[in-house]
């Protein structure tokens, strides 16, 4: 069967290499590697050398006929890219932070460096599924979401439309995240020692995914307080989210309420059990983002908890969902 | 040199092995352990069996003449073994939320159990040193805190006093600790692979270490959020507590006041400049406990974060601290 | 499309969870549950209950028409459940050590046990397909390879056979697996704490595979050292295995001609260039077993390394890749 | 109490902020910082800035009077600054490979470099104190051992000594080391999400250890197979060893009765009940070296497991005990 050639660039990275997995699986794309500074090559065995490799131009997006290009990617390097790519005729999938703030001013504020593409920028689709699919499907440039902003945004959006949130005490955002959200190149901070046996706080109040989760949920910088941190593990993504509700709620199944009928036809959206949540075993090495809650009704305190892969959901499987859509495949076409 | 001879029940446990340890190396008194139903015996090279070992009895303690015996066990054998302890002559430190909560009602509310000894309870001295140095050193018994509220109550009781926190916009805490808080009876949920690359809520908004806190920090219930999570690591807490502070706090600065006009001449905090935050690598292996915290004087949005081994400042380390002030000896001795 | 049913005894484990795993995406096989003392479940969000569940009996076996079952369980379970299963039409793939020692006295010997079932042990095929595929095709009772043994034999069989080795010097066989090889039963062994950052060697010389090697390859007792060494992982074996060549072998390629006569066409081994050999990442989440070596021409050292997913290839894998053979389906059929 | 200053250089790595420790809670001396390119500094709380800092010159060594200096360092740099320093009037102990050869041609061979001090080469002492207690005692240039050979050694030199081993059978030496034995560089094979649920070979057969190992246990090079392998964990080495017994061992009491006699009075090396092994939580944080066996009297097949922590007895607890020989004080002093 014919399976359509769809590029990648920076497969040697985690998010990368997580696509030519997914992808190499798919039933109706097979991946092509676009060479790019990659390193870090590990050993291969004899026989099994992996998709076919092509030089990273637009040169060979055209003449290899590549349906889409994943760009995983950092940004300036994406900004470079999309556009050639774009003009090379195939849809630009970018997991970099570069297309998802939609101005250049904000942009600057949080990356502190000029963009070079503001109208690719003002063209791109932002590849939440969930939340904008009719967009995606119709988009040449989609800008996948950021991993901390996946499982954020999931979990808060429906309960802020539904005004369920007393937004004026605001909200808590208590962030942890897998070593492979730093990316693949050495440092010192993502060291084995360094990170084994510890735990650690970064980017408190000012970590560059918060302008992309007040974009989509609609919160103002000041109702919203979130620290990342560094959990000794290769993937996952957890969030433990703490507000008061709106005196419209009374109970955990009024959440429950809410989520099922925002969320009931999802494919990769799962509730829990009213006053249980979810761990990170739960959706490692899929799609899925699981959401579960505690609610205390004399005082309204509410925690819920939102897990993902921050491989699956939170990168290369949330980009196989948006290629799904951007090149009408079934949505869960290779993710389940 | 004399040591004066000091009891461990539970010494085959995580915080009973980190007091033999400690308590070895102490200048002035020597570890005996008091076998009781101690299992899970590692090999021993020949010739290094430890220290003496004695059977579990007020016999025991009298005889020897322990100056003190730690009680390293669960609530209910604490309850058993203090009196008769006591009654023989030693002052008593109980690691156990045994004698943590002040009135039998209380204990009974979070720890699901009638408390059997209602006069002990009201008599033993909560050993949190920066706060009640004083009646530590006078007491026979004394309730050793628990692992989250020391690191709790540290970074906010002196804000509390200094009415520098918005209580009525609430405080989050969101607690995370190594898994040696579990104790070392096998358990599924302790296993390995059900913890590691993992990361796991548990006891949101009802842990028992809830009202500890309260009962020191002299918050309300209905202001304070707490969730506690486990770390794949083997020790260590790190707390992360969310607040507004109130009109009198300008900047990080005036927050870095407070604290230090309160823990100036305290050993066993150490506090960091502001806007650089300990992680758990800082505290393991001492009786240190670290805070830092991150400010945004536009909204008044406050982290606080506060680190302690688990074993150390969060039980055994406290505890050799607390004997040190009730024998008398240098409130530091073998701590350093 | 019609999937036939297969049955799965013990899929709370983490061999029979892996199980579910991998029949869940099989193209032509569905699992079922046979509940049986089955515990630790996780929690699972709304509508994705997984598997349909039945009773653990012939009964259900039978009614169900179960075309295989699976029995990830104990050996003296799998015993009792083996000929029930046979009787109501289901070809039996068991994952213990209960039916790989071909005799009663064999079994008594390293299992310390008496063998109730010695007609099906006479029966049962041992399931190597690389070297036993025709007998796994034809046969009712399929004894899943143990996990090391399943490393061990690959890497060294062909080699034996093909007088490459000076046995007369030995065979060393250094093994490491991660610990859910283990079970998933709570044991302080297997506790977080006591596994992380550790590394410990047990049942040195007389472990229960060791049988299963001399019986598979050919050695004898003495010309063969075998430890077993656990590694603070969820999953994945590697063995270090050492010898000295025959004088038939001059170089590192004369090891891999070898090896290549005799995988070349077998889907699961895969080979290493020489003087490369395989981490476990490469075999994480697979059915592969890599194999690499380096040779030392001048002093006829060798050095080999095995490496496999112990539930993979070593387990749960391995047994799908034996339900293909029996049931007649593609040997490759949901494991690529 | 007078503290004698002793400089270290490299401080900010693994080995050297180990020996700032150690030596920070020494009796009698007191750590001076050299600093030499130090970088990755962690955050430090107010007040607690560690030990004095100096620049790393001879002038710094002379006017501070340095008894001793630490070189904590690559070799290329050891060589540079071990003769200057020695002309300042220190006694310098090199914990790098620069010095441990014997020969220039020895070292060019395994280090692939020039040796650019062969006199200071020849005057060097190896530090294994066990074997060489006089010689270190009066040396004035002390050559730290590595770390696998310190485990290697210490289990197989008086089994040789004896000629209990028949070597003509040759002997494996199974080595696994914790992370920290590569150093503090970033790079991207000690990256966490490389090393974390892995486990991998490295210079099988060539490692630079190998001839250090040859020239104090007095093997040659084809009686002997030595495999580096990264365990997932911060610290720790296990060795598991393989031979044969010559005829004149019998029994595993009869190795215990040779190890007894080689380290009765040996304060940093313990022996396990035959049968018996060590793991690596037995030496963590510690400068013991632990050694148990098992033995097949029926085959003389023998197992020797060797397990140090390789930044205690591997690194800096025996640079620590060779200063203590060096300068006079207990040999234990500061590591018990």
């Amino acid at each position: 069967m014919f399976r359509a050639p769809v590029g990648i660039v920076g497969f040697s990275g985690y998010s990368g290499a997580e696509l030519v997995t997914l992808l190499s699986r798919h039933p109706h794309v097979e991946p092509v590697l676009l060479e790019h500074r990659d390193g870090g090559d590990r050993p291969r065995p004899l026989g099994h050398e992996g998709p076919r490799r092509l030089p990273c131009s637009a040169d060979s997006v055209g003449s290899a006929r590549l349906a889409a290009v994943f760009l995983a990617t950092p940004p300036e390097v994406s900004m470079d890219l999309a556009g050639p790519f774009l003009d090379a005729g195939a849809k630009v999938i970018d997991l970099s932070g570069a297309f998802r703030l939609g101005t250049a001013e904000n942009y600057q504020r949080w990356y502190k460096e000029l963009h070079t593409q503001p109208d690719l920028l003002a063209e791109a689709v932002y590849g939440l599924p969930e939340f904008c699919r009719g967009r995606v499907a119709a988009a040449r440039l989609i800008s996948n979401p950021g991993c901390y902003p996946t499982a954020a945004n999931l979990a808060i959006k429906p309960l802020i439309e539904a005004g369920a949130i007393a937004r004026e005490l605001g909200i808590v955002c208590d962030a942890k995240s897998g070593v492979s959200g730093a990316g693949r190149k050495a440092s010192l901070k993502t060291s084995f020692c360094e990170v084994t046996e510890n735990f650690s706080a970064y980017s408190i109040l000012d970590h560059r995914h918060v302008p992309e989760i007040l974009r989509t949920s609609g919160l103002e910088e000041g109702e919203f307080s979130f620290t990342a941190q560094l959990i000794p593990i290769h993937r996952g993504i957890l969030e433990t989210i703490y507000f008061r509700s709106s005196g419209q709620i009374g109970s955990a199944e009024d959440l429950l309420e809410i989520y099922r009928s925002r969320y009931t036809s999802e494919p990769f959206v799962r509730l829990y059990p009213p006053g249980q949540v979810p761990d990170l075993q739960a959706v490692a090495h899929t799609n899925f983002c699981d959401i579960g809650w505690k609610y205390d009704p004399e005082t309204r305190r509410t925690v819920v908890v939102s897990a993902i892969d921050n491989l699956g959901k939170g990168a290369a499987g949330q980009a196989v969902q948006n290629m799904n859509l951007a090149l009408g495949y079934p949505e869960t076409a290779g993710l389940l």
